[in-house]
Parts: C-alpha cells; sequence; structure tokens
C-alpha cells in the first residue's frame, strides 16, 4: 500500500504502460512519501463496448 | 462523477449494454439530480470460472 | 451478481439511495434478464477532497 | 454480502480457483459468522504486463 | 499481489477482522501457492444503508 | 477515463492530496496522450486495522 488502480480503454503499448507504471509510482512516493517499493499498481483494460459517459456507449462515439 | 462499475457475467450484446448504460445512467439521474454527462460507467465481464457465490464456483453450477 | 458499485460525493438522503437502489436494480433488470434479487449495489461515498477531475480535488473547486 | 473481490496474475487452473473460492468463503463464515451463501467471491485475472510494483511491471521481472 | 478487496457491513470487531485476514491469507496461499508476504488485503466497511439487494436497502430490512 | 483509484492509509493532509492528485494526473497524460481533464482520481482511506499484509492486520505493527 499504496494500492493504485487504473482504468484505461485497452490498446496502449507495453512502453505506455512501463512509464505510466513508473511515473506514477514516482508521483505517489513524492506526494505521500512511502518507500517506492510499497506502491503497487493494477491496470485494467477495458474495450471501449464496456464504458459509458452520458448514458452513451464510447463505442458509439461520444 | 457518479462512479458506476458493473460486474457480470460474460456474453451479453452490445444492444444489452447500450440499454444498460442508457437506462442506470437514468435511474442514477432522476435520483441524484446530476447531470446525465457526470455519469461514467464501467463494465467488468467475468468468466464463471472466475465467480462464486456460496464457496462454488459459478462454473460448477449453482 | 450483477453487483453494482456507485461511488459518489457524500451526503445523498437515504431516500435518494432508496430511490437510487431501485431504479439502477429495475434498469439491470430490464436490460440484462436476470432475477431482481440477483443485483447487488454497495454506494461508496466520497468525500470532495477525495475526488479530482482534471488533477484538480472537488473540494478545490471544478 | 461479504463481496470479496481477488486480483490475481493470470495462469491458474480451474482447480486452483475451486479451492480457493471454497477456502476464502470457509476462511469469512468462520471468522464473521455469515451463511455461506451470503459470500460472494470474483477473481480478477491480470496479465504481468499490467501489474507493476515498485514502479516496475512484473512483466519485466521483479 | 494477489490483492483481496473484502466489502462487508461496518461493525466487526478488531478481534474478527485480525481472524479473516490470517484465515483468509491462508486459504488463498494454500490454494495458489504464492509467498505469505505477498498477499494483501484491504477491509471495505458498508453502512447498512449503502448496500441493497434485490433493489432494497439493508437499512430497510432484507 | 482514464479513472484512477488510489487506497492508501488514513490521515494524509490535503496538500497531499492535492499533490498527489496533480501528479498522479500529469503522470498519466504525458504516458497516454489523454486529455488532462478526462482523468478522475478516487481516494479510498483505509484505517490501519482493515489492511493487512502476509495476514497481519497493519494495526498489529508490520
Amino acid at each position: 500500500m499504496p494500492l493504485v488502480t487504473i482504468k484505461i480503454i485497452e490498446g496502449r503499448t507495453i512502453e505506455q504502460k512501463r512509464g505510466m507504471a513508473k511515473d506514477v509510482t514516482d508521483a505517489i512516493v513524492k506526494n505521500v512519501g512511502c518507500p517506492t517499493a510499497a506502491v503497487q499498481i493494477d491496470i485494467i483494460e477495458l474495450k471501449a463496448e464496456n464504458v459509458a459517459q452520458g448514458g452513451k456507449l464510447f463505442s458509439d462515439g461520444q
């Protein structure tokens, strides 16, 4: 702990995930003062048909 | 926000998801009075072997 | 299952929660065809200082 | 309720999931005193490239 | 990882939480074969007015 | 979306939360290329008696 969950539309590259994991961890350590090793992140990738805003699926356009 | 997560067994059609997204959003707006555009929904689809009730996997029957 | 989690800024009345629980459940049953009794909902109430959009806390205004 | 979510790296067998569902349910019933049928579990399987500790993806080694 | 989240109605004693944390961890280690130290658990306590089944709040009776 | 949930032991100041919200948002925008306004963060504060690692509650020491 801290435990971070990032929900995001699928399709990011592993380089994007690698950079995001590093930079989000640094952002938390900087502000909270916990050990770097204590930060755990999981990424939940979602299909556009499984996300909606304003009652409309992302796969139907926004 | 409001942010809604719906966990459901996989296998719904996009029409079911579209209707659910619209109707759940309307249900929240009606009761909470927030703007429609503020409601975000994500759907987490689960395999039957990844859900259990009473200690028994759904894939083993209920 | 379906399991629904609704994250919302704290401060809703019990009447709002009661109405939301009923109407969200109906919205899911209508679209998915599951038994009403199968739908479980939990509401996570959040303080405005624990929610941010665009990098800015809700408690700092939006 | 209780509702249990288990996030785990993908690749467990169905026998492991079956045993985990049964034993985790028993562990909760023993300590909380709820009916066995009230315990629901869902398992979220994650790819190693979607999990990080200490700012480093599991798929890059730990 | 594994990361376990347990949602439960508020009001458990610390002895119940302590026992649940130990026994759930053992149940996972037994079935998955991970190190004990790798298992993290968080408990989300919910008020009865924030949980519903079948469209009815727990605080209104079940 | 992206939607970020940060689970953390309670007791952070609002300045820490404000900094964390800003820096985590920047870290995601930098790597994913989404609009800043699309990033939503919620912080779940947990009591030490509601978190365990290795089967032991944080409130019992680690």
